[in-house]
């Protein structure tokens, strides 16, 4: 893991890295993360590590809570570039989104090739930011992401045994993600905004169904996919801290 | 309003009242209320102002977070007896619940009669509460209730507005709860165990779309209908807390 750049500003430090190929941005409180936890964000599909929705989170639980905050890049975006089967698809995407034509089949697609790719650089990630003084293999860790963050975060806290709570969203349900959710018992919680006209309310209660979790929540609020308020991003933040913060008893 | 009991344990005081012929209680923490949050808390149909759902959220409202908490048993509930047509409700619902028959129009006829008798009921409490030295008139003013709570809570914050913010759960749709909810502005949480069994999950949404709400929230979790899991009680807490404890800048 190779720092790139360095930014502080009061309270927090903004750094990015790259590990081999992937690109990504570390979230630190100023004053010190010692057993601090450490929130793995994953942004939307078309967006990037720092978009504005991870942005929003990222400063609030830094900033208010003490956690460290880590989101990279999904393969072909952000600051990495697409390959030409990736290419293929969002070209599908635009095509069928400019016809009014279903695109579900290609997100499909796209998502589960995207996830598959991103969960070993997730884990690997993750193996770098435990080798950090500052966060350590005992930081207990936790992951926020919606919409494509949603999809490589299901597989991901599935995968995991490291991740021992998850913040969801609505995404596009496929086979593989109501499986992994079947699979996922730490803590989950979702966030959905009621009034998404790209994804049907209906993909988010199928997974929240399906999760096996023995502790999990859904806070359900007005508005489009990328609109989390305030106060649902500071409800994430305390589920984390209840989970994973000093004294966390269900963190099992 | 006569007291007719009171008891103390650390940092909790109980008192039972009456007015005319309503039987409520009050919970108030021991070090003072000076400015804080009242939340009148509406029971389920059949339980009484001191079942175990109000208790929890009482003692945890008291004593974590300064409220004072008052609740009155409804109309045929608790030390209230029932009218002779309340009689009738309730021989009716038993029948029909023994034969494995449906209970919609039933439990509709018999709630709308309990909010009709009940929301003047819980006005003159607010006005007999505002009254007390240790209340006031300034107090923010909430309410909170599950089922029954939700059917006479609908009809009172629509109707109230001295009410500023409210929680709800599920309850049985009838036109007039749907038609209340519509006039609903103030912030709104609604709790919903999504497993009910006796309550479809579907009533709960058709209430959240209703309501006008700038800020509205669902906060679902798995369970039967009076489980309330603590986690999402101190979610309920902070709600009340962002709307109408000290610097609270939404209860338009």
């Amino acid at each position: 893991m190779q720092f790139t750049s360095e930014i502080s500003s009061p309270g927090i430090t903004e750094r990015t890295f790259t590990l081999d190929d992937v690109t990504g941005v570390l979230w630190s409180p100023t004053d010190g993360t010692a057993g601090a936890p450490l929130i793995l964000m994953g942004h939307s599909g078309s967006l990037h590590k720092k978009s504005r929705g991870i942005l929003a989170r990222a400063f609030h639980y830094v900033t208010d809570y003490g956690f460290s905050v880590a989101a990279i890049d999904a393969p072909g975006h952000g600051e990495r570039p697409r390959n030409a089967q990736d290419e293929q698809w969002v070209a599908a995407l635009e095509e069928a989104w400019n016809a009014g034509d279903p695109i579900d089949e290609i997100v499909t697609e796209y998502n589960t090739s995207l996830a598959e790719r991103a969960v070993p650089e997730w884990q690997a990630t993750l193996d770098a930011l435990q080798a950090l003084p500052e966060i350590g293999p005992a930081a207990p860790v936790g992951y926020g992401g919606i919409t494509l963050g949603t999809a490589i975060g299901l597989m991901l806290t599935a995968a995991e045994p490291r991740i021992k709570a998850a913040t969801f969203g609505g995404v596009l349900v496929y086979e593989a993600l109501t499986e992994a959710a079947r699979q996922i018992t730490v803590p989950v919680e979702f966030l959905l905004p009621w009034d998404d006209e790209d994804i049907d309310r209906h993909n988010a209660l199928v997974l929240f169904d399906a999760c096996a979790s023995q502790e999990k929540a859904m806070h359900v609020y007005p508005g489009w996919h990328d609109q989390v308020p305030e106060f649902a991003i500071d409800d994430s933040a305390r589920f984390f801290l209840r989970h994973l913060g000093p004294g966390a008893t269900s963190t099992i």
